[in-house]
C-alpha cells in the first residue's frame, strides 16, 4: 500500500468510528449516507499527509481532516438541491432519496458537525483553525453564489471565471493542507506556502476539470464528455472563446449557448470551434501556468527534498488525467 | 429610555455598524433584509444582560449577542423555506421576495457570518464560546428535525414534546445567556445556573405561547387566534387532551386533527373540548412550574437582591402576556 492509499484508509477507519447515527434517525441517517457513498477523499488525505510533511503528529491531523470532509458534504447536498441533481457518485442525492426539507437541515447539521470536529484541539491551535475554517466556508459559499450569477451574465471576464473557481472549489484545498501544517504547528509563513500550493494546484485542477469535459476521453475522464457545453456552461474554454474568436464565430458559439433547444451536433460543432480557434491549447497553457506556480512555491518551503518530491508526485498525479 | 431598551438600542447599533451588505450582493443583501426587518431582539438583549448582571465589560458582549441573533435569523429563512412559509415579520420571507436557493445558500452564510462573529475573543473564551454554540446550534437542529417528525406521528408523548421545543427554541435562550456570563467571566457553576434559568423560562415561555394561540386574544398576543389549531399542530393542550380526556373526547379530537377538510367551527369546537377538559389550567399550571422552577435558580445565583429582582422582573415582564 502506498502513503496515499494508507493515509486514506486510515481516515476511513476514523470516519467510521466518529461518524455515526443518533437521534432523531431523519436528521442523522442522510449524513451517514452522504459520507459512505465514496469520493476520492482528496481534501482529507492532503490534511493528514501535510501534516506528516512537516513532522507534525499525524494522529492529530484526523479531526481537521474530518471537519474538511464533512463540510465539503455538505456543500454537496446543499449544492445538488440548488442544482436539481438526481446523482452523486453514482447514487441516488439526499434531496432524492428522501426529500429537500430532509436535505438542507441534514446539510445544516452538517456544517455544525464540521465545525464540532474542531472542539478536541487546544485553545490556541484550536482558534486557528476556526477562522481559517470561517474564511473559508464563507468564501465557498460566496464562490457558489459567483457561480449562480454567470449562468444569468453574458459579460464576465477570465479573471472573474478564476476568482469562482477559486473560491467554490481552490480555497477549500488550500485550507486542507494549511490546516494539517498548522496542527504540525510550523510557522505561519511555512503555513501561507502550503496555502498557496494548494490554491494554485486546485485552480490547475478545475481548469483540467473544463478541459477533459470536452477533449478528455470517457474512460479516464470518468463523466460524459461534452457536459458542460450541453449544459451551456461558461467554463474557461467558452471565456477563452469570446475573448478571442471573430465576430462570425462568437456569434455561433453566443447563439448555441443561449438557445434551449437540443441540437444532436451542439457538442461537436462547439468541440470544433474551440480547436479552430486553439482553445485547447490555451487551456493546457493555463493549467501548466498554475501548476507551475504551485510547484514553484513547493521549492520554498523549509522541507526535505525527499518531501517536496513527494508532495510534487501526488500533484502530478491528481493531475496525470490529462493533456 | 429603560435599561432594558437601553441595551436593544446598543445592540442595533452594533449590528448596523457590523454587518454590511458586500459582494456578491445577491448572497448578502437577503442576510441584510432578514436582519431589518425587526423582531423582539430577546437573545441578543439577554447575552449582553447578563453579560451586565455579571459585572462584565457589556462592550465585549455584542459579537456573543450578534452571533445568537444572525444564527437565530438564519434558523428563520431555512425553517420558512421548510413551512412554505411566505410572511415573516409582515414582511416575505426571503424565498418568497428571492428564490429558495438563494434562502438556503444565504442562510449557510448567514450560520457561518454567526461564528465568525466570535472570531474577536482571547483564545480561552473563544473556545469556551464556540463549543457552547456548536452544541446549542445542533440541538436547535435536532429540535426542528423532531418537530418535522412528530407532525407524522400520533403518539408524541408530553416529555417528548417538552423536549422538542426545549431543543427547538429554549437552549438558544439558555445559551444567550450562559454567553454573556462566559464574557463576564464568571465561574462554570454560576455560568451552567444563568443557563438553566435560561432553559427553564425559555420552556415557560414555549407552553406560554400554545396557550395563548388557543386562549389569547389577538391584540396582546399579536396573532390569529386558533392558528394551531387550524393547522393541527401537536400543541402541549392537544397532547394533554389526548392524555386525560374520554374515549369521546379523544375520537373527537383525532377525528378533528386528522381530516384534512376545512371546518368553520373547528376552531370553538376544540377550544371548548380543551375547556371542559380543564386544558387551559393545565396548561397554566405547567407553565407556572417552570417559570417558579427558573426563578429558584435565580435564587441561587451568586448576584445582589436588585439583580435578581431586575433578572426576575424580565422574566416576569416576558410572561406578562398571559394568563
Amino acid at each position: 500500500m502506498n502513503i496515499v492509499d494508507a493515509y486514506k484508509a486510515d481516515f476511513l477507519a476514523y470516519l467510521n468510528a466518529t461518524i455515526k447515527i443518533k437521534e432523531p434517525k431523519n436528521l442523522y441517517e442522510p449524513i451517514q449516507y452522504i459520507l459512505q457513498i465514496g469520493g476520492k477523499r482528496l481534501r482529507p488525505i492532503l490534511t493528514i499527509m501535510t501534516c506528516d510533511l512537516f513532522n507534525g503528529n499525524v494522529n492529530k491531523a484526523y479531526d481537521a481532516a474530518l471537519a474538511i470532509e464533512v463540510f465539503h458534504n455538505f456543500t454537496l447536498i446543499h449544492d445538488d438541491i440548488m442544482d436539481s441533481a438526481p446523482i452523486r457518485r453514482g447514487k441516488e442525492t439526499v434531496h432524492i432519496k428522501w426529500d429537500i426539507n430532509t436535505g438542507i437541515l441534514s446539510g445544516d447539521a452538517m456544517m455544525i458537525m464540521a465545525y464540532k470536529c474542531f472542539e478536541n484541539y487546544d485553545e490556541g491551535i484550536f482558534k486557528k483553525l476556526m477562522c481559517l475554517f470561517n474564511q473559508t466556508a464563507l468564501e465557498v459559499c460566496e464562490g457558489q453564489q459567483l457561480d449562480v450569477d454567470f449562468e444569468l451574465r453574458n459579460d464576465v471576464s477570465i479573471p472573474e471565471y478564476i476568482k469562482m473557481i477559486t473560491n467554490k472549489t481552490s480555497v477549500l484545498v488550500a485550507a486542507a493542507m494549511k490546516m494539517g501544517a498548522i496542527v504540525a504547528e510550523v510557522s505561519e509563513e511555512e503555513a501561507n506556502k502550503i496555502y498557496d500550493f494548494g490554491l494554485n494546484l486546485g485552480i490547475a485542477f478545475q481548469l483540467q476539470d473544463d478541459y477533459l469535459d470536452t477533449f478528455g476521453n470517457v474512460e479516464t475522464f470518468g463523466k460524459q464528455i461534452g457536459g458542460d457545453i450541453i449544459e451551456n456552461k461558461k467554463t474557461f474554454l467558452y471565456l477563452k472563446s469570446l475573448e478571442i474568436c471573430d465576430e462570425n464565430d462568437k456569434h455561433k458559439l453566443l447563439n448555441y449557448y443561449n438557445s434551449k433547444t437540443e441540437d444532436s451536433n451542439k457538442v461537436s460543432e462547439v468541440t470544433r470551434l474551440f480547436l479552430e480557434n486553439n482553445i485547447s491549447k490555451f487551456t493546457i497553457k493555463e493549467i501548466e501556468m498554475y501548476t507551475s506556480k504551485s510547484f514553484e512555491i513547493l521549492e520554498t518551503l523549509s522541507i526535505s527534498i525527499e518531501k517536496k518530491e513527494l508532495l510534487k508526485n501526488f500533484g502530478l498525479g491528481l493531475m496525470k488525467r490529462s493533456l
